[in-house]
């Protein structure tokens, strides 16, 4: 088994062990209950719990429960805005990670509240987590900046908004540094704070995630185009049906392979100075980062 | 002047002087801003922060900026909330506070979204309060509690499901326990951790938060029956035109009338208990729930 193979298998488990058993414990109604498992259980690549272990790994620090928490509470907040993102107010999705979308499955109405739900019950699990209460209270504040209106909100409400317009680079821009930017800025940062790093480092880790996260999204816009509905188990053509902005349809594909190598090019080159510093073991991050960008470098 | 108008005026600017600041320095999109201020500045009783700030009263504390900042929070999850409930896809308001509701006004999309950053920034500003860090930490996990998937969200989850249905008197109960009764017992028992009350004095206060809590729902519920859409400022005969189990529609208008009387009694007597402890100036909160329940009592 690969490294990250091997990493998921041990981890990940302990990541969705946190979610399910707090969900349970935490719900009183049996069909919200079923509504926001489902979309926890529907999977997904868990990719900013991933990213958020893999960078503690990175500083050789062992990894204990409360981090397992923290990677649980924002793989919620990504899971609920999944489900609200393809509400038939929003985005009108009906295909998911390969299945009915929650509200396809449960109803609007409950999808509505099984978002709510996920999203408060993320506060509520990480502000309970086995973790100093300072850092505890540092994590709450920085996870709902990201995912707040000035985060992962924002970029959303940007997103309804522009549907319809084509959107210069820098509009664009704004809004992935949101929608996905944000969160991945959180994970990675939080994977500094918990292996107590110094502030400097913490600050590079940002910049890093900046530069992650735009090319996840350049990567996302391409597979949009040139992917198959089996492939991504979401419909494709999707973007353009809804007459959304992407990079595809700003820069044309040969360029937005550029943009995605040049901000690919930057991620390591981030890693690589923070191998200067502490940041001694950064194999499982890089293999991730291959591993999340491969199917776009493929085309 | 009353007391409690005194009060008010006094107090409630600084509570709404802290949610406008907050959201308008932490909102990146113009019109998000505006959706969430749309239902923030609709105004309404402002009755989770007022009840929080009179407890703090009640125990003769002064009332410093960190506590208006959790009132401020508390009023924030509520005003989300009604957000999401008026949707489409849950009860289809177009009426709230006089005003067309926010989805009316925003669509439906973005509605949602206000919703959800509304509750985000609730966490957001809760967190980074003016507050001991072991005590803003211990309000962030109750605030979620209350208002997540084992109170106020699952009190909504239920809701939906029973539209159509005749409950029975215990299954109203849950649902109103948590719909309004999990945030009311968050408002009440913050004021007492805020004024350093020890544990068995919140413990009573809670006792008391319950008895409120339903108090108010009956009252609720039977003014939806008895008064005109003008006094309410929404549409009155709802509950009945959407099929909702109401405490008149299960117990008849009289027997309803009793159960309220008798929750205000305990609600009153878990006061009086208080006074014998540290609770030394009851007026104000006896005053507010004297005004909350007039329209109720002269039917």
């Amino acid at each position: 088994m690969s490294l990250l193979t091997t990493f998921k298998k041990e981890h990940l488990t302990q990541v969705e062990i946190e979610m399910r058993n707090f969900l349970r414990q935490q719900t009183t109604d049996e069909t919200l209950l079923k509504s926001m498992l489902y979309s926890i259980d529907a999977g997904g690549k868990r990719l900013r719990p991933l990213l958020l272990l893999a960078t503690i790994t990175g500083f050789e620090k062992e990894i204990k429960r409360g981090m397992y928490q923290v990677a649980a509470a924002v793989e919620m907040i990504h899971t609920y805005s999944l489900i609200h993102d393809d509400l038939p107010a929003m985005d009108d999705d009906q295909l998911r990670r390969g299945l009915p979308t929650n509200h396809v499955k449960f109803g609007a109405g409950m999808a509505t509240l099984a978002g709510d739900g996920l999203l408060t019950e993320a506060f509520h699990l990480l502000s309970q987590s086995e973790l100093d209460s300072d850092l505890c209270l540092l994590l709450v504040q920085n996870l709902a900046k990201a995912s707040g209106s000035f985060g992962m909100v924002a970029g959303q409400a940007a997103d309804v908004q522009a549907e319809g317009k084509q959107l210069q680079l820098q509009e664009m821009t704004y809004i992935h540094q949101r929608k996905t930017g944000a969160l991945f800025t959180f994970a990675i940062t939080a994977g500094g704070l918990l292996a107590q790093q110094e502030e400097s480092v913490v600050d590079l880790l940002q910049i890093l995630a900046g530069h992650l996260g735009l090319a996840f999204q350049i990567r996302d816009d391409l597979l949009d185009v040139t992917a198959t509905t089996e492939q991504l188990g979401k419909n494709v053509g999707h973007d353009a049906a809804l007459n959304k902005s992407t990079y595809p349809a700003l820069l044309g594909v040969d360029k937005s392979y550029q943009l995605f190598a040049a901000e690919l090019a930057a991620t390591k080159n981030c890693i690589e100075k923070l191998g200067e510093v502490s940041f001694a073991k950064p194999d499982l991050l890089l293999t991730l980062i291959e591993e999340l960008t491969l199917e776009a470098r493929e085309k």
